[in-house]
Formats: structure tokens, sequence, C-alpha cells
């Protein structure tokens, strides 16, 4: 029985790098191998460690996958990197219900939020700490490092949201977000 | 045409007080006579400047109020002070769509999120830098300031949840927080 108690939320976020404490939290780790198929040029993955982290993510999923009218809050940390020239980045997904929205934002690092719509128009958002990312629904989005440090980006997206990683993983984005004289561009594939 | 276009959000936060800046940002800010009748004494308040600011809302509503599957992100300051032994607080709401959630996180401050079932239970999560709090449908809240610098916290929630303030202004929460030898008390009304 809660009446009356004064009680502690579960989870506690370190405001400067958003690391998440407690018990409910999940907690995720790409290795560099596990995303190898997202980046053009294959052969420079010959030359790396695939087993070095691409990035991890951090999640409080309150309530089941799939409960309407639910939220869940994370974290997502890309580590600096390139293939070749193409900057580390997450897979990238629409969401199964794909009108569902979620926000995106900066706390450290410098990076970009790639963004799809299903027309296959792709377009990028600038990420630096404080910058604050609508993404609507129906618009695929993934995350990449284009700094020297962690990109770290947090999260807010509906329970009954879901990923749809298989459009993404057969049909990629339209664009790719390369290093051209040391600057990011997105270039047509 | 937005395609291969490298583009800035239309809206940044300041990460240490999540003050928020952008074209598309509402401002609302509650005067303590806007909210004088949710406290208990009514006698203290008339001793009192009610032209005070009770607290403030920033928030940045990318689709339109009522669209399912978008989301609103937003900021609150609630101002330090009482009336009587209650501590500044905010009006408190159900959701429309009562089974919408939302999370809110301290940024600056200390302070309590208070919270009330369907049946009248109410308890507290103690709010502070960093704490993260999911709240459930059908569950009203409001914060309420603790301490003696503003209280800061941050807030996403469904486009299509709604608010519901006409529950509380009417019935009120179950509980009230008051100082009781200068901490934070819940106790029945």
């Amino acid at each position: 029985m809660k009446h009356l108690q004064i009680l502690k939320s579960p989870v506690e976020l370190s405001l400067n790098n958003y690391a998440m404490k407690g018990e409910p939290i999940i907690n995720q780790v790409r290795l560099l191998k596990d995303v190898a198929g997202i980046f053009q040029n294959q052969e420079a993955l010959t030359e790396m460690n695939t087993e070095a982290t691409a990035y991890t993510v951090q999640a409080w999923l309150p309530v089941e996958d799939g409960t309407p009218g639910g939220l869940f809050f994370g974290a997502s940390t890309i580590y600096p990197g390139k293939v070749g020239n193409e900057y580390f980045m997450t897979k990238g997904h629409f969401h199964s219900q794909s009108d569902r929205a979620e926000f995106y934002w900066g706390v450290q690092g410098k990076g970009m939020l790639i963004l799809m719509d299903r027309d296959r128009n792709t377009w990028a958002e600038e990420v630096y700490p404080g910058s604050l990312h609508y993404i609507g629904g129906e618009i695929a989005h993934r995350l990449a490092n284009t700094g020297n440090e962690n990109l770290i980006v947090g999260a807010c997206w509906p329970s009954d949201a879901g990923h749809d990683y298989d459009e993404i993983a057969v049909n990629g984005f339209s664009a790719r977000l390369l290093a051209v004289d040391g600057k990011p561009n997105l270039s047509n594939i």
C-alpha cells in the first residue's frame, strides 16, 4: 500500500553522460562485427578490430513492449571511429507501428541524426549537447558519430512503436554520411 | 526538398537548466494568483504577493494536440516557496486519454512528484538532478518544490494524452505535501 509513502524511483540518470542506473535498466552492446553489413567499405573492415564496440544502448521499459499509451526512455552512446570514410553509426530503423514518433536530444559529443522518409529522401540534423530532435512517424532514423569522443543521445518513444530493422537492413538508407575533406557530407549511394 | 541536406533542429535545450530556445517553443507562466485555489491555507495567501510566479512551463508541440503517435517535450520550473506549510506546486492533472503515460526527469533543484491513482491513493517520488520518473496511465501527477532554489524537470508525453485538470480542480488530491519539522510529509486531507 503506497498511500502517503515517499519513495524513490527505481531509475536514475547521470545528467552529464546519461548513464542509467537501477534494477530495471537493460543494456545492449553492438560490436563492430554485429553491424558490419551497414558500412559501404567492406574492405576497410578487414583491417579493423571488429570486436571493438560500435555503440551501446541503455533503456528503461517500464511496461511491456507493445503496450498502448506507455513510453520508453533510453540513452545511446555511439563510439568515435570510421570504416573507410564512413562514420560509426547505428543500424537505423523505422517504427513497426509506423506513425509512432520519437524524441532524441544530444547530451555529449558531436554527430548527425540521419533521417529518411518513405519516398527515400534522406537528410540529417546536427546533433550536439542540447540539440533536440523530433522524429515524426514514417521517418527512419539512425545516429552517426562525427566527432572524436563518444556521442551520447537521450531518447523517449512510445511503448507500442516497435522497431522495424528489416526494411533498412535490406534496402538501407538512400544516402551515406561520409567524411569529405574532414567534414560530414551526405552523398547518394 | 530536403534530400541530402544537413539541417539544424528548430529547438535547442540548455542542458544545465532546460531553457528551451527556438521559434516553435510555447511559454506558460502561472502566477500564484492563478493557482491560489490549490493551496490549503487560504489565509496565508492573503499576506502574500500573489503576482509572484509559482511556476513556468516551456514546451515543443511539433504536431497538433490530439495527434495519435506523436510526442511532446517540455520543461517545468517550479519556484521555491510555501503557502503556510504547503510547498509551491503545480495544478496537477490526469491525462484526458487516461491510459497515456509520461516521463519526468529531475534537472535542477529538489522536490517531489506527487502521484494519485483512480482509487485516490496518493504517494510521492523524490525529485533531484537525474531522478527519472515513469508516470503510468491513470495516475494524476503534480510537482512540488521542497528546496530553496528553482525545481526544474524535463518531460516527454504523447501528443494525444491531453490534460484533464478538472478532476483535480474539483476533488483535489487525497493528501497534501506539507513541511513538518522542516521536512516534506504527505498527510491525509
